[in-house]
């Protein structure tokens, strides 16, 4: 895999536990704040959302590929190992699907302690639709080997982490990698992927977070054993220690979002609102699974009314929901959950774990009503 | 104006100052990060920004129009009022130009003590090409009178600030607004203006900060005074105190920005080098002055070469500048600074104002070349 370990370079941030408890932001966390980018959360009003609104996490740089010379490896446990350009590959079955997106680290600035890294709250979303070639086609014309047990997807991005200088990389089971609707996607909305998103082959694994959808590929190797890289076996684990082996993270938890209502305070994001009727509006998703119910609180959680869902379009895309809100003067604060289709329910705090991983802790949007 | 004052609705952040010492970022601030987009520095390698890549900096909430509705009302001293559709702009004279655009708060997350504010460290930045017509043609057609003395530039941006129920609102002199590079713009990169960007139309005020290119615009009125709005008073002085008057930002003021060489420390961005020949790459602006030279310290500061400077195109884009360096092993650190046509020079500190505008301060690159 060419990944080198290396000596400890870079200094390290905090007391060394890796976390961070009620003090305020880290510079190296606004850092990443600043270049890795949320959805502004007035946005859910777009069912697709627009390609410079979608949420961005970029683990290094942003590489500069040169698409001319640029050709997809496809190497390891196969029959026939390939090399195949990106016009070889828009000649394969094409596919396109809007796909709800969400990073593993949502939320995680929400957590007490909080893991020190890229500090989210709520807004690492988005909806595109996506198109490519299922990933399965390419695997089946390499001839993937039965003593194939996991596909690796490694990026053309580099960077220093865990103290380990790597490309960034993330495996599937085969099975997993062979579901229909896992896509080596080189459109985004329509056009070319953009630099930030991958240009100009992403994999794109629908309802699971999106650490699993590699940019800027590189690779694609069958191995195997199990792939031990940083990504896998110790990023992107729920786990309550830094070194504890954890479960994978892998699917995309229930959650609901809200289009906070009337207008913004510049300083505190809270809202004024106008008395009378309003529609409270947003969206909401659970990986592949679907959403059975979406509930709303206009009273801080006391009381929970069910909101009206929109239709269901893609499996893997976020569905709307509206509630009819009679807004009488005074202080409250809204909260919207969401339930999964196997019946769990957005909690309104969500079990800590070290990452920062999964938070679908409920929203609460504080409004002053006048 | 149509703008209310307000009672104080909203909580106070920190300790009443509007500034915070050396303490973390506050969550608000966090808030502000994560809505608002720097552009990754790695993407100074676009002679012209990808759309999904600019800055952004949005006030309030990104408001929904519908832009067959939609009019740009031309009122005030003027002998014939307007409402014009987007197809009547689009039929006037049309310009395209690159222009560099910077938020007047960028680097102020590096003063101390910071106005807690939008917490931006140098990315607030972005050379896209835009096209529309020049403000200039348009209060012609409207018969602007004598008496005119500013043009008020009204967006459909609503939020509160400084206690008020406020349009985002501001003005220049008639003499700045009919300067031939001041543009309504429709289209950002060859496109319809993306909807974070200022759909349908926004103004465009190439070589000052980006403040004043109002986006959503609503209202362009002619008034027989100096504009008071919360916009053009209190916020965007230069001023030593939260109450002083001090003087109006305007033009973006000298600064040259290094692609970071090498690949990232996650965490920290601090970078990694290999030893040799390292080309260091990156662009340089200064408003609508232009720049005259660009020089580089390999050597924390102490001693300063100058960069070789590409080609000046579009008056108000960036300029690339690049420098051979010969990289040995052990860390260092790197900066660049411009100097503009005038002679002035980015200074490595930049004096401190209260709101934390024009901080062009110099870059500096932590590095370890192994």
């Amino acid at each position: 895999m060419e990944q080198k370990s290396a000596t400890k370079y870079f200094p390290t941030v905090g007391d060394g536990s890796g976390l961070a408890g009620t003090e305020g932001l880290y510079k190296e966390e606004l850092q990443l704040a600043l270049r890795n980018r949320g959805m502004p959360l007035e946005a859910l009003r777009y069912p697709i959302t627009p390609t410079g609104l979608h949420y961005l996490l970029i683990h290094y740089d942003i590489p500069e590929v040169n698409a001319e010379k640029w050709r997809l490896k496809v190497a390891g446990l196969v029959g026939k190992p390939l090399e195949l350009t990106l016009d070889d590959i828009k000649k394969l079955p094409r596919r396109t699907m809007a796909v709800t997106m969400e990073c593993a680290g949502n939320g995680r600035a929400l957590f007490a302690p909080r893991r020190i890294s890229q500090p989210w709250l709520l807004e690492a979303i988005g909806n595109a639709e996506w198109t490519g070639t299922p990933v399965q086609g390419i695997l089946q014309e390499a001839g993937i080997r039965n003593s194939a047990v996991e596909i690796v997807f490694t990026g053309l991005d580099q960077g220093v982490e865990g103290d380990q200088v790597q490309f960034y990389q993330r495996s599937l089971t085969v099975n997993e990698a062979m579901r229909d609707e896992v896509l080596l996607a080189y459109e985004m909305n329509g056009e070319p992927l953009p630099p930030q998103h991958g240009y100009p082959l992403r994999l794109l694994m629908p309802g699971w977070y999106g650490m699993t959808s590699v940019k800027w590929l590189d690779r694609i190797e069958a191995v195997a054993e199990p792939f031990q890289g940083y990504q896998m076996a110790r990023a992107y684990r729920y786990s309550q220690t830094a070194d504890g082996p954890g479960e994978a993270v892998t699917l995309i938890r229930a959650r609901a979002l809200m289009i906070p209502p009337g207008i913004p305070d510049f300083m505190t994001r809270n809202r004024l609102v106008e008395a009378g009727s309003v529609t409270l509006t947003g969206k909401a998703w659970a990986g592949r699974i679907g959403i059975s119910d979406v509930e709303v609180s206009v009273d801080g959680g006391s009381t929970w009314s069910k909101a009206e869902l929109g239709e269901s379009g893609s499996p893997y895309g976020w569905r709307t929901w509206t509630f009819l809100w009679t807004a009488t003067p005074g202080e409250c604060v809204l909260l919207v959950r969401a339930i999964d289709a196997y019946g769990n329910m957005q909690p309104i705090d969500q079990e800590w774990n070290f990452g920062g991983y999964g938070n679908n802790g409920v929203q609460r949007v504080n409004v002053i009503v006048r």
